[in-house]
């Protein structure tokens, strides 16, 4: 198995980028590839000694910036490392890209050079929120706006995806909203809730209110990026203040002070529950590879952990399952309305 | 000052509503006036031996449930308590009304009852995030879909408000989206950030993500309901779990047992700082007189909270304020076209 890493990519690149690569290049049993600057990535490893003989790497002279229009990975900078590993994976030559870059720009990618699987609208992020159980939000930001179409499709993909991924049978399907109603959310949503509970191959229980989250109330929770993208870093962002704050009121006396040092490890593993980047890379449902999304902020360790993602990915078969799926459901539609 | 509690509304009522409008009525130099069915409002004072001899009682013989559809509180409901409540504050009969009630009945039964603030095209929920220091996130729930022109209207009434009502100068608006870039969030989004910049009378900051909202990156956040109502129970969801999570962690052995003991009431103060509605209800912003949204599931306490928070209100003369310069702002723009 080969994975592709995009090591110019995300706010720390390329130093805990290349870490990372070297790191899962060393623990894990599989080829890295690394797109990139050769030159900018042999003065880093030469200034951090890194051995990089393990990896292969692929030059790439361009870098796609946070600000860089999704487009521009197909037009002005196709010589990005961005692109090369989007045409890697696409011409066969590595089983799954990993990057932490511009979001728009690896979607658009993705959907232009890898190809969206046939008969799938929009391709949306897939997270797995790390609650106690686990569950998949989709679209976690890859679509500001959905249609009711999409909710259904996104619901479908995360079905499929919850059964292989995450072992769940019957996956339960929730729609984000602003009530628990049929008639909350405006027009669209309440023509996702129809959608979703007349579809036959869906178990779905209904809308999810954001209050419920945490509590794991679906295994698939449907909405759309803008949405998912509020629940995605909200929980970062509440973890991050409720720890510093903690922190801060259990430093003021004696007592609290000692406690504060025995808890700290059990604390600092309750921390990790409210990061969803420690849990790894989210794929890209509905592209007809495995494409990795890493959090923009991605140190070494979760660089590390986006390509264990990939891996499981890979060897789950999930997206040729999904392409299966597709298809068959396609099929079905096409022998109904004949 | 006389403020209007519709006592037959949310998930607790009658009862936890008397009770908050008894401890109101005692604790608070104002006139109490509760809408609701007497017969009922009697046997409940009755079996929970509440005083209602401070209260003035207004007998309506309807409840408004929260399946009910918005516009029932102007046609088969217009017999309810809520119905009643906003007609006696048209009327001049009371200073300020609030209900813990069906939000989409609340927001349109102001908006034809009470009637919306001149040049105003929506009413929207401005509540106060309780972090330090608070600041107000408008929409929280009233409209699911806003128009850009919709969020300039949200910004420049916000700004009010955090100028009157949280002190604070020249308030920083930002727009809640899914990335800091102008170009982030889909069409409408794009368009209400350019709005935003360019209007002369809002000190705009840019695009706000949910990852920064528990740290008050500025005073007046702006956004659509949808984006509002997963802030706000995302937060109370989540400050939930982590307090339960916590709990659990800290009594796996005797010395965090121990500590947990200590540290119970600073952990409850810091709990109540993820749940908006410990901080009373919040107004119906673009309504012409006070209208206070309690929390559904107000207990007798948050009514209270909702009553004083009404009183602030109305004593702040921020609803007039707003109407003012409402109407300053269409005289502007009247001599502008001319």
């Amino acid at each position: 198995m080969k994975i592709i890493i995009d090591v110019m990519s995300g706010d720390n690149a390329p130093e805990e980028l290349l870490r990372g690569a070297v790191d899962a290049a060393e623990s894990f049993s599989a080829d890295i590839a690394v797109c990139g600057d050769a030159g900018i990535i042999d003065a880093v490893a030469r200034e951090c000694e890194l051995d990089l003989s393990r990896l292969e790497i692929c030059h790439a002279p361009q870098v796609i910036s946070m600000e860089d229009s999704p487009l521009c990975v197909m037009r002005e900078k196709n010589d990005s490392s961005m692109a090369l590993g989007l045409k890697m994976l696409s011409e066969g030559k590595g089983d799954a890209f990993v990057s932490a870059g511009n979001t728009g720009a690896l979607v658009a990618g993705a959907t232009l050079i890898v190809r969206k699987i046939k008969g799938i609208r929009r391709a949306a992020i897939g997270t797995v929120l790390p609650f106690t159980p686990p569950f998949l939000l989709l679209d976690a930001g890859a679509n500001p706006e959905i249609s009711p179409e999409d909710a259904v499709q996104f619901a479908l993909m995360g079905s499929v995806y919850a059964e292989k991924m995450l072992g769940r049978k019957d996956p339960r399907v929730g729609l984000l909203n602003n009530g628990a109603e049929p008639t909350k959310g405006g027009e669209k949503r309440v023509e996702a809730y129809r959608l979703l509970s007349e579809n036959g191959k869906i178990n779905f229980v209904g809308n999810i209110e954001a209050r419920e989250v945490p509590f794991t109330p679906c295994d698939v929770l449907v909405t759309d990026g803008f949405g998912g993208n509020i629940v995605l870093k909200l929980c970062e962002g509440l973890g991050s203040y409720m720890f510093s704050r903690l922190k801060e009121t259990m430093m003021q006396d004696f007592i609290t002070k000692a406690s504060a040092l025995v808890m700290k490890p059990k604390l600092k593993k309750l921390k990790t529950e409210f990061s969803a980047s420690e849990y790894g890379g989210a794929p890209l449902l509905g592209i007809s590879k495995p494409v990795i999304k890493a959090h923009g902020s991605s140190d070494a360790r979760a660089v590390k952990n986006a390509v264990r993602q990939a891996m499981t990915v890979v060897s789950s078969g999930v997206i040729p399952e999904l392409v299966r799926h597709t298809a068959k459901k396609q099929e079905e539609q096409n022998t109904e309305e004949q």
